[in-house]
């Protein structure tokens, strides 16, 4: 059976009260459950951990990491300057996908470079909290090879 | 009936044989041919259109602009210096996703920063012929608000 | 009654031990003293949190978000590089003064900037463990409209 | 009997329509024929040309370089990058005015220089349709000495 | 009756002896005297002013303020670092033409950069002391709308 | 009895006028009644001073520098860019505080950094026309050791 | 048979008119009459392309891949910024050699880099239409091993 | 009897297992072994703490600050960007030698600047777990000094 | 009769009381003084200026520009950001001195850089008063060829 | 017999006389003593090699090479310009250990870079003469295995 | 009789041991009898001159210039930063060639910038030892007009 | 008797000859001849140094130090990247005067950082030959104190 970690990284947890006009009004148990139906759905058992604390995620990191066969990440702001994050990340040993809900290329200047995707598969950013389950999608496509 | 536009930037029409461990083994005719066949089961009409000129990609984007209801676009290299296709899109009117094949985050640092990402509505990156089919899907979600 | 939060970031538990001749003597339990006093003789309710933890100080922030009315943070270093306690702030809904013991512009050069101030109302910083006492009066002008 | 080319450059074909809150809604073809009627009014031939394509510009720079007398160019983004237009206007060999619709310093970092202005005599930019105008009287200004 | 400000910055009250390659030869009296006779042309009132001092022209532009209705500033290199006149421009409250006699994009590198210019409605750079007059047609095309 | 000259810098003249929803609709002289009732009530004498022009500044610091306690200064843009206004302060002998009506840290880069802030004891930012009794009291604090 | 192709990039068409003190006066013909006399005298076929277009030139590169052995490139001033040419000449699959006319170490500064040499086996620069009989000299030590 | 801190900074939990091409195939508790033996030998005793938090390593140099003698810390990835951290170094009271498994200066081009080595005595880089004995070695001469 | 100008640029006026432990405990008259007697020695006609006034400094260059043979400028850190002054100084006609008290390469970086001495003949810098007898002296062999 | 070349770079012949409060007061004699001493205990042939010039230390490398087994260097302020002391370390073929007396990280900015650690083994820098020991011994590991 | 000057910078005498996948297995001595060789072939006289040193370098150079008719030079890294060698160059007085073995815009960002052929007629690089030989030609061709 | 050691850095021996329009046409020998007589004429023993190597430069500082009064050098080219030279200056221990031929604001970008002057009292830059001279004249006031 194939197993996903979610990491939601800081901010997360305020979720569809954060800046509604950038961040949408979905909240995080929202995008959980449906990320989960859609594992259920394709037979995936998807693990969900949100942390605001870059320590606590790369705790989360080692402990999962021989147990599942993936990564959809959301570091939120750790994206640009985590850098023990990033290193954590490229120790994963399983395909990652970083996601984001709003376009980095379309915000701050600070916002337009990612430090953690440069070690995962790929990125996809802008489409809200849709980009999680285009995420699972995109894991999917690099675990069936 | 809904109709997209998929634009194919300079070196696309080599893939395939261009760089084959960077950019896969897919065949640009072959990624056209699965969009269409994504697009005909949601009943979506998909025009491609690939050109290695900045200037035909703006002549396409003007013709098109008031006969589809989106764009799929991979600017290629053209992403990182492209202005005049920046602005092309910035005045195009309808919901832009910017794929690309590879990951520009994990690559040359001059290709990390998109110019023409910044005026589109969200960027997908890193899943080879893939990244087209979730740029699909995320442009399906964008249109049903 | 009007609540104010309180946050003292990194490096702040060990004030009146730590570099004296730029931090100053005073300790941060006579700061709290202090600030609680000044409240008390306003009528409102001061509420302190301190930890070395970007993590921990944005979980505060979300707990205490929908009970104040205000904060006062001295951010310590992650005023420099902490986006996510940035992007925090930017969601914290209240009015918020930064305060800083030292001058931070009259140090090193990556001092100069905070990133955490362009979140904030305004900026207090020089005054020693005074900043605190005129964040708490710039903040009662604040709320007084 | 003076000559002078009129070169538009990219995205300004569709003037008028595309973002008219920076741009105005005059068209192309009403500048065009504005321009012509100053011309006429002078005893100057106006021959005007529009391409989204540098290639397309260079080309006619070259085919026209001889049989006129100066040049009024609005080279669109192309000013910011076109480092080979830049170089064929260089060439040129008659008196260039550079026009711009907005004004340049007023928008984006990135419009604030333009390479192709440093070869010019002058550039006009932020009086809408009438930079051009205006770019016509200062050609005239320089031609007559 | 339209009456409009001409401001004339730091050395520009030697013109026609001063640096005449670059500068040219004729006399700031004798673009006064220009600027006055178009004013008259056109049923306005022309008020100039030459200072060497940014203080002084930014009394001159408080002074001025509320009694005309645009300015002709030509800022000299106080267009390269002058913030506060830049603040005074910004808060004039009616429309500015910046003007140059030489084209500040083909001479030193800081002469490209005009923080002034960032606060008008356009700039005119390059064309002698035309540049002012051209300033005056471009003005009289913002004021009639 | 403690004396204290108050200096604002250019564009200050015009508060209550000058982009009021920046810096608020208090006027200067308002301000210095402010700041003169607040100082009789504490038995100082203050002495205030506005002058657009960097060098009359100085001039005005020199002159007091024997004369006065301390000095609370707006510098207006001046903080950005007058290292001969630094120079002087950094002269001066008696304790400096800078102040700012609007947060510097939350509006262009390059109002970011002061460079007159490096020469002062402490910089209050962000607070109206209130950032002056702030300065006021934190120049108390300061003179009271 | 040796068959090599030789592009000639932006504004090469006007060779002998343009800006002779810097490129000379040999024209674009004669160049191409040396070099193919010399492939002559060695049994080479060489085919001779120019356009001022990036675009047009990739399109060459495509056709041309799969018929010659080597690439002789002059991509003039597109060495600067011309990305997407830079990408088709590293999915070329020949030995490449890049010449320039003028030595690109002594002019502009942004002349100095050049992104296309970067993917090319050696760069020629500085011998005016001679670097082109040198780069065939070059491509044949390549060819022979 | 002289009492040292080791302090390993994130991602050194999972040594042996995470990128052993780079960090070597000796885990974290081998090295604490043979620390603590080295140490034994010197009649030292050594003290190890591990975390992926910066918050949590400030917090253990704060409670071992007053009872040890000196400091051997692996920031990890904090070097180049935990200003707090660096904060609580320059706190601490004690000598402080920093080591690294990998050289950093052979590495990306991030990992040449170490703000924490900028307040520690001296830094060891690039002899894999070795670097801790060397350290171990340098803090001896310290404080044998 | 040789006639030379002397301009102090601002905060010279406090030579003797500012900084002395960079600037020196001479005051300007004295340094005048000497410069007088020097002139005198050698049938010089002296005249010295001072201000702390970019502005005026420019009023004066261009009052004297027409009477005296040569200059010598201590342009204080207008050296640094005066822009205006250099042009003035680009304009002036006549040699130029620039000269120091203190050593502009070994204090604050931005010191290091004069956009003053770039239109003078030469500089000398970091001799205190004796600076400026330096730079007469030097002002002579220029004179005499 | 194991055989290590011991290179002190520029400005280490005067060690003990130059600036001993940064370099401390043992000499380069004795440091050499030292290391010879620590070789004799292990069976170590050590050969020390001292010059200020890089020329003179890049012929020692090459005369060297076929005879060592590894190399201690101290580069002094060639590590932070050498480029041909970096390409000689290149290709030197043994393991090198670069050792600074004084904290390159603790220092002016431009010391913080080191152009040849990126080709040597591992750094050690701030243990004073120490230093050199503690590269003997991160050698003797290194040649351990 | 034509007489030329062959500089060999640093680390080229290792040539054919050095890094052999980079700078191939062709010895300095084969490079210069193959000059020789070729100079023979063309009634030249060839002389050659090696050193790591770059003040032997400019000894060389001063020697030689008034004997020798052009100047083939291979900096090596001193191209990158050797501006001592650059001005000998710039006064050498005959027609310079800067050769390369490695293509210097296929490796480090820093080894892209040459300083010293901004003072060369041209440069040639990436072609191995034949870089050399192709150097030779070029001069013929410079010296033939 | 007071002694000075004069060096004359690379490049400073073809004087007369090396671009005579930069550098002028009096030779090394005949400066020197002027500072032996001026030195003469003070009762100072003057001893003369050239090299083109910054080690040999070094070497000469290390053996004149305890025998010397003072420096005057002119490091040409050095002076821009000469790292070890400009240590060797900072451990000199006696008074340095830099001197330069040509006004090192007035050139090339990257001349007008000196490296060297920040560990020199001063600098003299721009008088031709005659900047020895001067160089002299401030010593012997600094050495007078």
């Amino acid at each position: 059976m194939t197993s996903v970690l979610v990491v939601h990284g800081p901010n997360l947890g305020t979720l569809g009260r954060r800046e509604p006009e950038i961040y949408g009004t979905t909240t995080l148990a929202e995008i959980d459950l449906a990320l989960t139906d859609l594992g259920d759905s394709w037979g995936w058992h998807v693990i969900s951990f949100h942390s605001n604390s870059e320590g606590a995620i790369i705790d989360a990191l080692e402990e999962h990491t021989s147990s599942v066969d993936g990564l959809i990440i959301n570091p939120g702001s750790l994206s640009h300057y985590g850098l023990s994050l990033r290193d954590a990340l490229a120790a994963f040993g399983h395909p990652i996908v970083e996601v984001h809900l709003s376009n980095i290329h379309a915000r701050e200047e600070w916002r337009r470079r990612s430090v953690t995707a440069e070690v995962a598969r790929g990125i996809i950013s802008g489409f809200g909290w849709r980009s999680y389950l285009l995420g699972m999608q995109a894991l999917r496509d690099i675990l069936q090879g």
